[in-house]
């Protein structure tokens, strides 16, 4: 691999989507942490990480310790709780990557695709930061359960969008290293699709009765 | 095959997407005919296909003509014409199946992903045509490169929305016929992330410089 290495900050990092997503990136060389509200939360899960990994690897703190501490922060979290938390956050998180995956959706729909006034939780996410941070869509197709071997190659793809080509890359270079390919899907008002892509995979799920539909983009060169 | 045959009625069928799906369902057995503004040119692309094909399966008529006499009827129109034209056949349409294949976007900027008031084409189409009119939304992610040999079996899946799942099951037998797999993707209000999926597409077309990506569900049975 020659993407470059990171402080990987994955806020909101000890719910369904965080851990998979930790132990690949700590795999593949990067530094992680697990931020959460609790700091002996964030460290509980990094420990249950480190112990699949048979390393210590990862590492836990409070979000806002993670923010600060990354070059590089992921969120996942639940749509209801992605401003409050970012608001806390808007200062440390300047001049850096927000990888959001989080997805804008109206429990208990969440199979029906939800557009929010703004357009899209990335959306969002990037008015509230303001231009200072370089908010990147990535990763919400990706379901919790294609994570769960880290020995597993991911059997879907991960759609890219963002308004900073730079920033764009960083995340491919993620997607590289969780063992599956990362395409670029155009600017953030795209993020629509990706996260809404979401809402129809877990409607997949529920109607063909499988754990984890994903989706791939096919005509491209392997 | 064991899906029914229909006579199909492809409304708008002479652009860039009714030959090549046309071409295909005759081929499959449906009665196909291609609906246009003036029936001269109809019969003039009907009289292309049947060539193709080395038989006179297709027939061409106007719009209107098509949608009386046919079972299920497809939309392949550029958005700005979709209105205009479901309004004149509003009556003719009424417990029908309409396949709407249009896709909302806002030219020239049609890698860029746009969600209108209404939620989407589809969406549009199914307020104005009323509760009489089932519509459902497909094939907006086959590229019409895709579609030009009717012996190459198509390398992208087809999303299906709609709230008739006897609709849907309409379009994913068709989607069969295509040579390809029809996948429901949900109610009609997720109508908004297949169409703007075609947006993503042509983007990654743009920046990929290939011809005709698509997308497959994977984590399915196969």
């Amino acid at each position: 691999m020659s993407n470059p290495r990171y402080t990987l900050a994955i806020l909101g990092g000890t719910g369904n989507e965080g851990p998979g997503l930790a132990l690949r990136w700590a795999k593949a060389g990067h530094k992680v942490i697990i931020g959460s509200r609790q700091a002996e939360k964030g460290e509980r899960v990094a420990a249950e990480i480190n112990a699949r990994l048979g390393a210590a690897l990862v590492v836990g703190m409070t979000n806002e310790d993670a923010a600060r501490a990354c070059d590089v922060a992921a969120l996942t979290v639940p749509y209801a709780a992605q401003n409050p938390l970012l608001e806390s956050l808007q200062d440390v998180l300047q001049g850096k990557v927000l990888i959001n995956v989080t997805v804008a959706m109206q429990p208990p729909k969440v199979a029906r695709v939800y557009i929010p006034p703004e357009g899209s939780a990335c959306e969002q996410a990037q008015a509230l930061l303001g231009p200072g941070v370089q908010v990147v869509a990535a990763f919400q197709n990706v379901g919790a359960h294609n994570l769960e071997d880290p020995e597993q190659p991911l059997n879907c793809d991960v759609l890219v969008c963002g308004d900073s080509k730079e920033a764009k890359a960083v995340a491919i270079g993620l997607a590289e290293d969780l063992g599956t390919r990362g395409i670029d899907a155009g600017p953030l008002v795209n993020a629509k699709v990706v996260e809404g892509l979401t809402s129809v995979l877990i409607g997949i799920n529920i109607r063909y009765k499988v754990p984890g539909a994903g989706i791939r983009i096919t005509g491209l060169p392997e």
